[in-house]
């Protein structure tokens, strides 16, 4: 039995989709961003880095999205959610990788500019410059990464639930969806599996 | 036969170091990036972000540090680079995803602040910045991640060349070596290993 912790509109999104679509047993547990329940000792005896997802499993708890998603995939083989052979495997830890380290981050300096910088000028700089980093993020994934159907080709796999993830931040980041037809055909496919939809519906709940 | 395209004191230090370690046939490719050659249209041809590593093989070119470093291990396996349970994969995977998206990501705000603002009051600001965020991402580490005498534990693995490789930065970043005994036991280890003074040699002259 698995619980993750999560807060809605946020990357643990990847997660708890992958969760559902392996067929896990598990309890999704929200934390309030509003009132910083991610910073709160009891958060932070679970996860020191103050994020989500957090997943806790009886050998530990897990963090990182793409550790956590390959985590999933090899618990539930049956699900078939990441490539068996090993170059494939990396091409797929590759995307994540990128999404985790370059899309995810640009998107961040929007509300958490503060992370890196001090003076509000920075912030509001920060802020005027992600349409422009996200959208450059995701016009090598609509060129060059996005195979199709699926990410990774013909298998849905652990790069899926997190492509469409960070996908769903473009509008709120400024970028118009019309500009990346792969990327919103991809959106369109993922809404309509019965685990994505069960999901976003207990995510906004 | 693989391929790294590197450049000294970069992050592709980790992957030439596992590539040692694992005892792989490979050559290295140096790029030059005072003169930008990250940014040619033959090395975008190789890699469209702009980045190293990138390490070309005979089924193609993989990008992302965490992933070329899982990659080399499972096409070495007797060199035992990552831990064969699934769980302690994930958190190794786990640990690599954090210095890749949080901590290499605080010190890229040093040098590499125009990917996220474009006013050069803010780049300053995000540099001043980065010594606290550096200083932070490895009080976690130290305090929580690092096992001894290896990362994970007894085992030596695909982790401990990163560390080692973004550690490597903390001088020049404004952190104080002896604030953390345990990173710096742990440099002292790596720098006594045939594989890493090997390639320190070859990235050095
Ligand atoms: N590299 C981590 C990043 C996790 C992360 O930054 N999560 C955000 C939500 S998308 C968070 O919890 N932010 C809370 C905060 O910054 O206080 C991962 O991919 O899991
Ligand atoms: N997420 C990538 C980041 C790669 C990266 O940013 N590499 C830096 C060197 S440490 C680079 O090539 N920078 C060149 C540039 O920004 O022009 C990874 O971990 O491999």
């Amino acid at each position: 039995m698995f619980k993750l912790y999560y807060a809605p509109g946020t990357c643990a999104l990847a997660s708890h989709i992958a969760l559902e679509e392996a067929g896990a047993a598990y309890t999704a547990e929200r934390l309030d961003f509003k009132n910083s329940q991610q910073t709160t000792p009891q958060y932070l005896a679970i996860n020191p880095k103050g994020r989500v997802p957090a997943l806790v499993t009886d050998r530990g708890t897990l963090t990182e999205t793409p550790a956590i998603l390959a985590f999933i995939a090899s618990s539930f083989p049956k699900a078939q959610l990441a490539p068996e052979d090993p170059f494939a495997f990396a091409q797929a830890q590759s995307f994540n990788s990128y999404l985790c380290s370059t899309v995810h981050v640009s998107h961040a300096h929007k509300m958490r500019g503060y992370r890196w910088a001090a003076e509000e000028s920075s912030l509001a700089d920060m802020k005027r410059k992600v349409p422009e980093t996200m959208a450059a993020g995701f016009a090598l994934i609509e060129r060059d990464m996005l195979k199709g159907p699926w990410v990774m080709g013909e298998q849905y796999t652990i790069c899926d639930p997190y492509l469409y993830t960070i996908g769903l931040w473009l509008e709120g980041d400024g970028v118009d969806l019309a500009t990346l037809p792969k990327v919103a055909a991809h959106r369109k496919r993922m809404s309509e599996r019965p685990a994505v939809q069960k999901v976003m519906a207990e995510e906004k709940a």
